[in-house]
């Protein structure tokens, strides 16, 4: 394919790609395929002579699309947003045709430096301490991580070689491996998943501190201050703490105004992980749910879940584990100017605006109960009743393939999560999804004993 | 912006991306900007209110391309190639806009799908023993991973793990930590800097194997079992060996015939990093170089080097550092079925050709030498005279503009690696490139005393 059929084919595919987008909601939702689905749709090797292009597009809807889950459906509620807009794309082509490898600053200078100004962009939008702006003192600043798995194991192994000096610098024979040896590292039980796989690739004690309902699941001082005392009394070495600013089940937050001054005095690495969350706090309402920042030592969060700059893209600070790079602060570049901060906020308000529209459609339903207070655009509620009935409920949901949700575990209750993820969804698609699940769970109720 | 000016704007972005491909040789390769240039070039925040698309376009030529290093023009012969092709382009764009995030099956069943079978395409492409592919015995099978850092990264952790519980099996008591801190792994002092770091990340030992010009620059079984014989004696646990096919700095290969053995023999993981030649073994003549590869435990190579499938895509078997990943394989089938084997082949073997003329030019000048076996598409030459006389060269080389190399160190000598990198490279650019390299080292031989 030459330039001149990648005018045409790309112009095939502006349309393609519009197309779907435009009419993705007369889409099931969740595909209906049975795991190993695809093998048998396409050859097992590789062609000799070329297919033709229009093969290849022809395969899209009989290959692809019965196994896509569709998460830019406005019936799309499960997991947590990835975002997705118009200028990211755009910016996503350009970045793919300039091609550029971003390992090192001769390498492709633009690329290295927008990425510092974005990131800049973003602190300020952020309102982050200056200490985290490239542009002021020159000491922070931030890079752009594949994924916030990737941003937690990165400050985690900045912590490790942090403690590890402070303590050779005082006591130079001690050996490493006796140190490392007893490094514990801390996260809440609500934390992710990828906090406890960072502590083992990081070779690393990670310990989880629990959080209870009546502490609306958030992490509070007193429990970890006694946590550490308790290690350091059996002569372990606290050493890093992963605070949640949004956690994945019920989106609640670790409290880092208590959390980081006892960081501080301990010489304990507070990284902060606000996936989720992060986004929402360029609106001022929600700023002072970030407010203990200038306690901690790193901080990431996913512009690509909620800030309409496609995957992947997330901010942290501190280095990388890939060496290769794309060019990916085009991607916020374009998306940030196309929006405007003011674009950006009315996103993510208009969000947990239909949260809360949510919030009170289940409410008012004397059947159900909200589980977690709904403080950004994810609602946890259930049934009143047993956790099989919610599982029934829930299995019936996705089984309808017209709107699709996941659960989550809180305090030993199955409980389903609504989070709003779609750019694209707007009331009356919250409305259809309730009504949807009101009625199931009439059927459900009639045919469970409760 | 809504679906129909994404159709107006995408079909821009379409032109723009192929009037930039299609002229790219006319631009300087390497970007005549200082550190910092960008900074000033923009504003310092964010805008509150949206700008105009016109704006933000025209921002491409004033803003981002005076600071690209113009990786795709036919003139850069630095680093290694990165792969670019109008298929993968397309590929990239549809990915972009399903915009799923494949952490598990139910995520996404075709992204998660696609990518098992594309690795195995790619597997039977190579002639990869059947362990390594999943669609036969089920045990093994291929994961598409960010970089190369991370499939090192990745393997050396499964190595950690797995000769842990070896020993654990054994020995119950024994702590985890006295094992960890004996562990040692191993590479050629010419294998890539993200190797020592993976070393470094995984928190153990890391010895480089030495290597010298009479031996090829290549690691020899004997050398490295005397290595690990001293080691063991030592109370050292030798765990790990990355062996390279084709170093970075002359495209060397280690001699896993010979290491293989050695390794399956006292339990050491052996894997394979392949990143840049790795494409070249779905020729026949190459496949050789691949030999041995039976004793692996794990083998990655990167197709966005070689193969015309744009970054970031590498194959590697095992799991993976992020949690979330993109939809890549959809730019591998678009690629495999656009081009067929034999016109990836094609490919391959013309950039072979291209550097067999330049080393051809390179030989026929008295004043040059030839500094290790040409065997793929990477000439390692040099002045015969000074260090400094070929560090002169490079420079004036690299302040013309017009051609981009970069250099390496082999047995303490400054060289100069010219490697064939762009789709588009004819047999007139080497031509070229080679009447302003001989030029240049004209002008600096009457400078400089010799």
């Amino acid at each position: 394919m030459d330039a001149t059929e990648f005018r045409r084919r790309g112009k095939e595919m502006v349309d393609l790609i519009a197309d779907y987008l435009e009419n993705i909601e007369q889409r099931p939702v969740y595909p209906n395929v049975e795991p190993g689905y695809l093998r048998s749709l396409i050859p097992q090797e590789a062609p000799e002579e070329p297919d033709t292009y229009e093969d290849v597009v022809k395969d899209i809807e009989r290959v692809i699309m019965p196994g896509v889950t569709h998460w830019h459906s406005p019936y799309f509620y499960a997991y947590f947003p990835t975002a997705s807009s118009f200028p990211a794309m755009l910016a996503d082509m350009l970045s793919g045709a300039i091609g550029c490898i971003g390992f090192s600053w001769a390498a492709s200078p633009a690329c290295t430096e927008l990425e510092t100004v974005m990131m800049d962009w973003l602190g300020k939008m952020l309102k982050l301490p200056e200490e985290f702006i490239a542009g002021t003192h020159g000491q922070g600043g931030g890079v752009i991580q594949g994924t916030a798995s990737e941003a937690t194991l990165v400050a985690l192994l900045a912590a490790r070689s942090r403690t590890v000096r402070i303590i050779l610098a005082n006591d130079p024979q001690r050996p490493e491996t006796d140190i490392t040896s007893k490094l514990v590292a801390y996260a809440s039980d609500q934390a992710h998943c990828s906090v406890e796989r960072a502590g083992m690739i990081g070779g690393v004690r990670m310990k989880k501190i629990p959080t209870k309902q009546s502490n609306k699941y958030a992490v509070h001082g007193e429990t970890f201050l006694k946590m550490i005392q308790e290690d350091k009394a059996a002569g372990l070495i606290p050493f890093y703490l992963c605070a949640t600013l949004g956690t994945t089940p019920s989106c609640a937050f670790d409290r880092i105004t208590e959390l980081g001054p006892i960081c501080n005095a301990e010489q304990i690495w507070m990284h902060i992980d606000a996936a989720y969350a992060g986004s929402s706090f360029i609106c001022p309402e929600f700023r002072p749910l970030l407010n203990g920042i200038e306690f901690a030592d790193s901080f990431n969060f996913n512009p690509h879940k909620w800030l309409l700059v496609n995957f992947d893209l997330n901010e942290e600070s501190h280095w990388q584990i890939p060496l290769g790079r794309r060019f990916r602060s085009l991607k916020m570049w374009f998306v940030f100017r196309m929006y405007g901060l003011k674009g950006l906020q009315d996103y993510i308000r208009k969000h947990v605006e239909l949260a809360k529209e949510f919030e009170t459609l289940v409410r008012a339903d004397p059947r159900f109960e909200i589980s977690a207070d709904v403080i950004l655009a994810l609602v946890c509620f259930r049934l009143k009743g047993s956790n099989e009935m919610n599982e029934v409920l829930l299995k019936r949901i996705n089984n309808g393939k017209k709107i699709h949700l996941v659960p989550c575990q809180l305090s030993g209750q199955f409980v389903l999560r609504f989070a709003i993820c779609a750019r694209t969804t707007e009331s009356r698609h919250v409305r259809e999804a309730w009504r949807i699940i009101s009625q199931l769970a009439e059927e459900v109720m009639q045919e469970l004993p409760h």
